[in-house]
């Protein structure tokens, strides 16, 4: 038998954290503890998303930070950036383990997390302890961690494309170029002018070009990974007129020429343990709506012999592999459960 | 201990099929029998719809309908209209129980269907024995059914919401019109130029205004539940920009002043037991997104004071309470199984 | 020659006066006098819109009501409600002539104007001389007016749908329903949370039910036009996911058994000198990608024999017809031009 | 005074050549000719599409390619693929001029057009003489034409972009890349199961990666216009749920470190005559819905620091630039007319 553990969560009503709900609620290990959220104390989770009606066992609190730690085994953190450095000590993890969808401890570098994010943390215990939650890269640290950093949805795609080429030395170091699409709902759910529906409707954009935040989160990880000294690549963001989904497009100079089918038979079987990664099939590209509501990573390439560049391509539901359902995965591993474990669902298409 | 039941499904890469599938795929109590596809025989599920990728154990084959009927223990029909009444005799239900999709067998007057739908079902034994499969108001007749006549979507809506006001006596029985917008996956997976994107994108418009076909199946199931002789409703079916829902706005004359507490209480109080029912509070108006990929109906009312009319506004997927998930409800009251088993998650919002 | 006429536009970043702007910049017999923005005084408008980009003659000003007043032949006011109504007396009219985007005059009785938008207008005077701006069925006063109150977007739709049939007695005044649906767009370009891309897109709902104040503009007119005492009608708007377009669909009761044909006939007839109402032939219903950026409304009919009840669905631009090209229309009329100066393109599908 | 030209369109009821209709129509120094189809001959262009309602004036013929040849002074053709090449001689333009929108003569090495395209065009002098119709950078020779052809879309963005910074030797020739994204109608009208709505809504894709037509096209002329004799370089195009827009992000190495401003200060030089660019300013980028409907092509730069990189991005609509609009603009210069003429309008946001 298997004992449940009391899960809570902070900020549980942003969309991220709202599908950490529905999945916790249905995990079978998991009690449900507080959904503590500051700005709809005493409401109930369907007053504030009506997808939750019927739902009456879900209540929001404004329980206090200590309260929640104490009362709890896993906390899953979805408070904005900046937020929840405030509140947590390193002390706070000999009573719980926390999984921090945040950026906030993402970057070890600390010069590097000054540089991007503009504020310094003083708790260098609680940053040294905190663990990059990729599972497919770094299972093993996961599953002694306490503390989780949850990875970025762009990062997550990013990496998981490109470690096998770089770690294999398939490609050059140099001249890496991330071309990312996402839908809106990456941006939160926060009031924003910036994503009003004619604003965003019908048109695509990049932004932050340069100078996105994931960038040096996806070179760090990079870096330790494949035991490199200096990585720097080119990330340019785009905002897709869908809710959900993102999508990849990353160009690499291949060291010396090879073919489609050796770099993707190598690629398959770099991943064929992986249950959440899917590599399509040669002359297939991953679409977003293949792995929308799910878990899975999908990803394919192609060999552009004309310039020996491999192009990789590959796509998640940034809700969900990069963030919700990703998080869930780590709580599993954390507590040494079957990893699918309440997240092992099959793909929503057509919605 | 429950003895698992051998589930085969016909036509099963359409968007309701491919539904039917995930949820039977993960259904406790269900062992999957065949996939029957007659244009995909021999390929993967996942060849087909994508999102089923790594899902290798469902591969489609064209048994014959003799075959499949003899080692199944219920099937699916996902057949388009006109298809299984060619195949299905009342004897095969001797054998196997069968759930049918399509619009074969839903009237039970048969100068009525042939009005409507332009041909004559034979074999009168047949549709005299045909269940229509709406839970809410038909459990009895399902949970002795061996033959179930699936409901269309717009007609699920549309029953679930008048029903109760029907049936009670407070409103009008003429003067109902159903004004009615639907998602485009309503339309189905077949090639077809009037849904190529666009030309439904950033549109809208009514279709087959009062010659839909679900005109005559709201009349006659309202007809047999609150016992009318004579009973006819205006229908207009629009198309919506989005891939799924249904929403219907519905107007009818109030016999007599009523505030909108009264009939608010009296709804909520009618619909008390249903699980997958659920009434919206006063001023709280369904949206499709809030049921969608759910097996929930939504539902509120409005008194319109300055002219006594009831406006009732009502939502579904029309994929899943509207076809798949309800099959799959039907499925689990035949077996005398919990009805929500397998269809009971949250809605998907925002997706 | 033609004498041009100085115009200015009071709100002009708002999408509707975007429109307004892009329409006169390019009108033959206009001089584009001031463009007036307390927000974005002393930019560009490319800087708020960057498809005016490269139309550098075109900046913000914050010209005092007065000044705009004293040197413009005609002002396009697009302030929010409620505001106009703060500026201008009857005396200003001595020195120009106002369009009134909002609906600050739009209703004449001021009890009504009263309990549906909750303040009193004390400039009676001002109110007894706005002339309601639907050319089609009020021309003759728009020529010779020096105030206009330009029509809400459902209201023109609804209007020039219901008024043929009202005043030739073809339907009972009795139990017409206004079914309608808008683009986003309709909601404005104030930041709203309601309106975030992710809470729209992909869904459907019904909003403000039997309680929106374009209801007593539509009665308003069709009394007055109509010459009736009482007049009520049910109106419910919905919010449809795509940036532009109005589709109603009315029922209304036919006073006697007629046929598609013979109603079909009087419509045609009765707007045949209408150049911006298109009759669709029978059978085919008005989609509003077909009126997409024109100052088209396009209309049909359907009989439903089993009930006798004429169904009347229409289309129009919410931000051209519904408003900017409505403004441009009337104003043509006022100074004695062809009406369909500047605004007689071919809608722009598919876009 | 200007003699008017008689012009007709082969091929008239796609969605480009409806384009070029309502652009043509509007025309001050042109006639309307033949409105050719096969497929919808007799009947009138607003049978087809009924956004040309009431415009009773445009009616579809199937009269012959040497009828249309002999009594039009330009003939727009927007036949598929493959059909122009098979009707023209070098010998019909002595007739007449001849403005292409399909690829058939857009490349002139016949070995590469015979790789991509999988045909031989067998009047060489008519391949000679083709030219191509890129007016920014190609204006003198189209000026002395007979013969056009029109570019694509992507090639169009493409080539408007890299070009100031090949010719003046700002980035390395080896390693290009360009990402493309494009709205539906880039697919065109023909009936086609892969832009199905809910097989494109709310995803997105990448498709015939490093093997888009497009590719060669535009080596070709950046070979041509920076005399290059080897040129290759990568494009990945990717389907966007939307209807119109190009939005392409294009990746170079710098041959030596810049700053942001000098290479802007350079662009906009290069650019300063051309109307119909538009270069946004330093940190702005384009997004298609700022050149919808329009002539505009909107372009700015931004600098990698970190990998000396040079990012373009640029947008236009694909209909328009990419294809009608250009094609207008294409026939006045070759008349010799202003060359803004009939298509000089503000671009349609928000639509």
């Amino acid at each position: 038998m298997i004992l449940s553990k009391k899960i809570s969560i902070i900020g549980a009503t942003g969309y991220v954290a709202a599908e950490i709900v529905k999945m916790i609620y249905n995990h079978p290990n998991v009690l449900l503890g507080n959904l503590v959220s500051s700005s709809s104390n005493g409401k109930y989770m369907h007053e504030v998303l009506r997808n939750f009606t019927s739902y009456s066992d879900l209540m929001l609190s404004n329980n206090t930070f200590e309260d929640v730690i104490c009362s709890s085994d896993l906390i899953f953190s979805a408070l904005p950036h900046g937020k929840l450095v405030e509140y947590l000590d390193y002390e706070h993890l000999q009573n719980t383990k926390v999984i921090d969808l945040s950026a906030d401890f993402r970057i070890q570098d600390e010069e590097i997390h000054k540089l991007w994010y503009g504020f310094n943390r003083y708790d260098t215990k609680l940053v040294r302890n905190a663990v990059y939650g990729l599972p497919e890269l770094n299972r093993n640290a996961i599953s002694n961690a306490s503390f989780i950093a949850n990875p970025g949805c762009f990062t997550t795609c990013s990496i998981l494309s490109l470690v096998p080429f770089i770690k294999e030395g398939w490609i050059e170091m140099k001249g890496i170029i991330i071309d990312a699409k996402s839908g809106v709902s990456g941006a939160g759910r926060t009031p924003n002018f910036d994503i009003q529906y004619c604003e965003v409707n019908e048109s695509i954009k990049a932004y932050k070009v340069a100078e996105h935040r994931h960038t040096p989160e996806i070179e760090e990880q990079i870096k330790q990974i494949c035991n490199l000294k200096e990585f720097n690549l080119t990330f340019t963001p785009h905002l897709i007129p869908m809710n959900r989904g993102i999508l990849t497009t990353i160009y690499a100079d291949l060291k010396k020429e090879v073919n489609d089918n050796e770099i993707h038979n190598f690629l398959k079987n770099y991943y064929k343990d992986e249950h959440f990664v899917r590599v399509q099939p040669l002359g297939i590209y991953p679409e977003t709506r293949w792995v929308k509501g799910s878990n899975f990573f999908d990803i394919s390439i192609k060999v552009d012999k004309r310039t020996n560049r491999l192009i990789i391509i590959s796509a998640l539901d940034n809700l969900m592999k990069g963030a919700a359902s990703q998080a869930v995965q780590n709580m599993n591993i954390l507590f040494g459960w079957d990893e699918r474990l309440g997240i092992n669902n099959i793909p929503y298409f057509p919605i």
